[in-house]
């Protein structure tokens, strides 16, 4: 189904042209087919913002000789139950595949795992990682930090220069009654997508998203595209979360001139703890309760976290992929370049 | 020295006519120092409301039965880096002391050390026990939550009913040059100490602290005492922070009847992930970085997390501890009853 603005595409085929176009630009098979089931699971989730728009940005990367598509990560060290992966520059996902497998078996062997990557790509959505250990049966937490001068969009908090990146969050704990619990989120107020969006639509934003270049609350988005920064969400705490991350990172020996960041996943086995079927009782209990919760005012139901993308997945998987047309636009133009057969757009 | 609304007396005296109290009331001398110097810390860090007041406090609790005062923890299960806890109802502090030592251990050993605590008192200010695992070269996070109907203060992003109990997170980093890097809150917008001070006051509080019985923003104290609640901060960010910490801490094995928490340490050696002189040397200069960012208009400068706490501590070392004239009342009447030799007043 295609109007002026938008293209309705079923999952299957999107995602095996998703894999052509990331193939013919440089990667193996098997790296482009897990980093087109990433793309379009983040699509399905309903984040579109780490979905298949992504593909020409990480072309662009190739070209610049910022992303070696065909990199695999190498084992730096590993000692206990902690290893070190270099992500060689590669596509985050592929040194995310690896590591997040490697934290797994840590943590059926000895209760936890923890595993840091350096020069690791973009990893996607980061929710899907902890999804992934959450449907194995595990609880955990991934954290991506970069802390430097000028770095990223965030000063600290009571700060004026940018020095911290979005510096995300993800934790996640298996169910066996509901979908996994998904917590995932930017330490920054909002991503800057959003601005974006509202320079687009000459919009103000919320107060508390943005200062301008001297630290100074501002409502005017413009401020933020002249030197401005996006503060940390929940001042000092969300600040405090963002520099923990980068340090946690930083584990993977990756920063130099102040600089310090990195990848870290630590998964824990719920068996090592005590009865494992207890626990996920609890778990499913405590679910039940939170959705049994009565709405606040200007809600209409209370959600779990990861819910909301269970929910997608389940609605877009049966009604297809809303695409902005010029995103398709974009991926039919790569198509061509590299010789890939056009997708037929399949109607659902 | 002494005023009519505050006493300022030096901490070491403070300590020990605390422990005095604390084993008058029924704890082992050990367990009393450990208490004594836990709460004293606090009040240096100036985090009054985890001081010296907590005593009388927890007399009312052993008088009814809820806190073991010379209950010390059992190892219910250890497998690879992790362990559980049973704090059998005594002093946290005393089940603290000994899982940060054992999860301390493990991670010496193994890089990741994984403890959890079930039936854990309470621990006072969290940070302090990141900040005891710092010292020790480790990179930690101590949780401690607990989720269930009619839990705590707080709701769950969107909900009307109290589910979340404040489910503070603390995450420590050591430092070389600088004091730790100590970040500590919790997960509520605000702790209840500040909203009964502003219903003491009869002012109205920011926007964003509390809803009505109905979920309905308000800046009305009153609402909080008549059913309100009190948010969780950075609305669903914090919600999914409060709701994984329940779970983590409950692989304790605590809870029952949709209510699940626990208190989860997890410590992580840098030495295992690689040079752990490399890595002291990037945080540090990471820490320059963050305290060489220009402040932000309203700041005098960019405090590092733990910075405010370690500058307390030294004047407060330095010029004594101010307490509420109150709170020496009650500490002076707790002695009375227990027959512990009244603290004398030492003027700093």
């Amino acid at each position: 189904m295609a109007d002026d603005q938008w293209i309705t595409v079923a999952a299957e085929p999107l995602e095996q042209f998703s894999a052509r176009l990331i193939e013919a630009s440089g990667a193996p098979a098997d790296i482009a087919a897990l980093v087109a089931r990433h793309l379009v699971d983040a699509n399905l989730c309903g984040h579109d913002s780490h979905g298949v728009l992504r593909i020409p940005t990480y072309v662009d990367a190739i070209h610049r000789g910022q992303l070696v598509p065909d990199a695999r990560p190498a084992l730096v060290s590993e000692r206990g139950v902690t290893a070190v992966l270099d992500g060689n520059r590669g596509y985050g996902y592929t040194a995310m595949d690896v590591a997040v497998r490697a934290a797994a078996d840590r943590a059926k062997t000895s209760g936890v795992g923890a595993v840091a990557i350096r020069k690791c790509g973009h990893i996607g959505r980061v929710g899907g990682w902890v999804e992934q250990l959450a449907r194995e049966g595990l609880v955990s937490q991934v954290v991506v930090g970069a802390l430097g001068p000028g770095v990223g969009h965030a000063p600290p908090f009571g700060g004026a220069k940018r020095t911290l990146s979005t510096n995300p969050w993800a934790l996640g704990v298996p169910s066996r009654q509901h979908s996994p619990i998904v917590v995932d989120f930017a330490t920054t107020s909002v991503a800057e997508g959003k601005l974006k969006f509202a320079r687009a639509k000459k919009a103000a934003v919320p107060e508390g998203w943005i200062v301008d270049a001297n630290g100074k609350p501002t409502t005017n988005v413009e401020d933020f595209y002249a030197g401005g920064m996006l503060l940390p969400f929940g001042g000092h705490k969300g600040s405090g979360l963002s520099i923990f991350a980068s340090m946690l990172g930083g584990l993977s020996g990756e920063g130099d001139d102040g600089k310090i960041g990195g990848t870290m996943i630590v998964a824990l086995d719920p068996a090592a703890f005590g009865d494992v079927d207890r626990y996920m009782a609890r778990v499913d209990a405590a679910i039940d309760a939170v959705k049994a919760v009565p709405p606040a005012a200007g809600f209409s139901q209370v959600l779990v976290p990861g819910e909301p993308e269970s929910t997608s997945r389940a609605q877009r998987r049966a009604n297809g992929i809303p695409l902005p047309a010029e995103t398709w636009r974009q991926l039919g133009e790569l198509a061509d370049q590299t010789h890939v057969p056009a997708m037929k757009v399949v109607g659902v």
